[in-house]
């Protein structure tokens, strides 16, 4: 039942704790969505651009439907057979390439990360795990080690260690250097010594295709190929986390890695998977099931239950039958040249980066010396709001404006954010 | 859509991979559920004598009413203001005693234990984690560093010490020890010194509250009291993990810690939680919670979004609303006074363990010895399935018959199951 908000917000603070944060100085209340529409307890009405775990708009009626009916039919887990998570793993296969053909199902997208250094770790008989340094690959305390975004309160174990992200706007190597992509790629041997003079050798190198927390990167298909081969040549496995990048959300393909034309070892898959219900899933071929399967069982209580995988199967289905995937291209190539269009009449606006919709804008106090605008990034997010437009932040310094909406996104969704964040930045120069 | 069983397990081993286990020899085939029943594919009815995540019975119309409801309405994330999750912990906190007020939301019992343990680290400044040998506690990757029972592939790192769990029918204390709850209590006493050893003191001691990997064990009040002012005194805190044990399923409280009279620092809870929806909570102390937050904030995407809530609060409503915990208090005597009356005439079983809806026969091949006749528990298993009942076996030796049914479950039906075993022990001999 609705709540005064501020009362709200004191019980809140109550009963779940200090640790929990809020969108905005005011906490915002949302009560229905719709679509790529959020309406909050006074009935006002928000064009969502952020939230992707709503991947085909909220409350897509096929998806509900299809939760409603598998939830008042069965609900039971993979202990007994059922046709639902088959069917689902087949589908997902298909959007597949390679022989990424075998489906392993969690619920969150940290169970995933965390599962995949398992699988790993069997698999090489390695025990070390390469990440990039600003990354986010969740919360579990195995995963929270492999994400130096989350300021590692604890130190990492030995077996982990970090390599720069090709962040071209502000890392070792600019955009303009004759080879910057392999340039940074050549990194990731340094990572691997570090490994070997620790005795060690890498079972993975983890992979966020869109470098989300590091503020939005895609760096060319020549840097995963050469990254791929090293970490590979080191006895070591390829995690794609697609858990932010996938399931079409860049534009061109189902999956980001197919962007740069390589095919990893492991693919991780959360949050759009279930347009908001937990439903992660980890990818890989069968011969890598096969030599994980010689040292363990696999079983979660919740995952690739019934219902879950019926919800699964039901976003797939919209995401064929609504082209996704084209509107996504469409829709981010629009919206990313207005961003650009933007940028070239406001100074705040570093660099504007991203593809498909996942898209960022870096703001920095000057164009010359890069200072991070994180001030501003704060004051523009609010503004935003107050014009009914919800977007975030991200990035390693916090001054990257990030657009991710619901991947039913139009051209006059774009337009809207791109007249709210024109004004918005013109009040905050 | 259904298809035919043998085709469609041959199509689970490819897409799935062989690191899946199912119950039974011949895969059950499940197509629909409803209170404590299960259809197969045939619509043969099957009387569910084990699944504890249909807590309420399967497809709970009030539960799957509320899911429904919500899902159509509004699904995001805590950063936004919502009251389901707030209503959802404040109705939690009011069965918790004392303190236990601030609650935080995960999906799956392994990341509550995995949180768990985060949090203990954070506000102990220790890093020892005490857990008991044959726990089963989750699967992640530091959960089961946790989880002597799933056969540890990797060796448990330093700052994790097993302790002998109290199996009084095995272990090294029987149960006509004049202190039988403190000698096994006084063994944690080696564990902390292990710790001490190694330079380290317990962040935690981990407890399963009905010790369902062990073999179902319900030691005295003494054990536990005995136990937390152990680890409390060497800087540690009592994480009481209820996933199995949790929500009126021993049929006194609506915590199993609460038969011993005791109060954890923090309380996890998994399975039962959402009736199937993946929900999953950590609870604990407004001063625990505060002192975590002071190192790290808290988010996790799925965890305590409006529709987890909402179930959440749907299941809780239903526990009320259908006294539950007298009918599992009331089924749990008859059903256990039944097993004893069976062991009376069958020589297979050794003891009848355990409480409420949660009991345990452990099946030995003679009483002397106490040779663990884990074959005819197959044997068993196999034969109850044919008679239309399905319950399943634990313990280290996988010798023990697991009753754990939704808790909707009459004395009509208990009397099924005694029937059914009744004949399947004879027919065991």
């Amino acid at each position: 039942m609705t709540d005064n908000p501020d009362k709200l917000t004191e019980r809140r603070r109550r009963s779940l704790g200090p640790a929990y944060r809020h969108f905005y100085s005011r906490p915002l209340y949302l009560t229905r969505g719709e679509g790529v529409w959020l309406f909050d307890n006074d009935g006002r009405k928000y064009l969502d651009c952020y939230n992707n775990v709503a991947s085909v708009g909220h409350c897509h009626p096929h998806v509900v439907a299809a939760l409603h009916r598998q939830a008042s039919t069965l609900n039971t887990h993979t202990r007994y057979l059922h046709h639902a998570v088959v069917e689902y793993a087949e589908m997902l296969a298909a959007t597949l390439p390679g022989d990424l053909s075998v489906c392993m199902f969690v619920c969150t997208g940290s169970e995933a990360n965390d599962l995949a250094y398992q699988i790993a770790r069997a698999v090489t008989g390695n025990d070390g795990a390469i990440t990039t340094e600003g990354a986010y690959h969740g919360n579990s305390t195995l995963v929270a080690e492999l994400s130096p975004d989350s300021g590692r309160s604890h130190p990492a174990p030995d077996f982990i260690v970090d390599v720069e992200a090709p962040y071209t706007y502000r890392g070792s190597f600019a955009a303009d250097h004759p080879d910057v992509d392999t340039a940074y790629a050549d990194l990731v041997d340094g990572a691997i010594a570090t490994l070997r003079e620790r005795g060690k050798a890498p079972a993975m190198m983890i992979i966020d295709n869109i470098f989300d927390a590091h503020g939005i990167l895609t760096p060319g298909p020549a840097y995963h190929r050469s990254v791929y081969a090293k970490v590979r040549a080191a006895g070591g496995l390829i995690v794609a986390d697609e858990v932010q990048s996938g399931l079409c959300r860049l534009g061109d393909h189902y999956w980001a890695f197919e962007d740069a034309g390589v095919i990893p070892d492991i693919v991780t898959m959360g949050k759009p998977l279930g347009d908001g219900h937990p439903l992660a899933v980890v990818a890989t071929t069968p011969d890598i099931a096969a030599a994980f399967a010689k040292t363990q069982h696999y079983f979660n209580t919740f995952g690739g239950n019934p219902v879950s995988a019926t919800v699964g199967k039901a976003v797939l289905e919209v995401v064929a039958d609504e082209d996704i995937l084209a509107n996504v291209g469409e829709t981010g190539r629009y919206l990313k040249a207005g961003l650009v269009e933007l940028a070239s009449r406001h100074e705040l606006i570093g660099e504007v980066r991203g593809k498909g919709l996942f898209l960022g804008a870096e703001l920095v106090t000057d164009r010359i010396d890069r200072t991070p605008a994180e001030d501003a990034v704060h004051r523009i997010l609010e503004r935003m709001r107050e014009a009914g437009v919800l977007i975030a932040s991200t990035g390693i310094h916090g001054n990257v404006l990030k657009f991710r909406p619901p991947m039913v996104f139009r051209q006059q969704h774009a337009d809207l954010v791109l007249a709210a964040l024109d004004e918005a930045l013109a009040e905050t120069v």
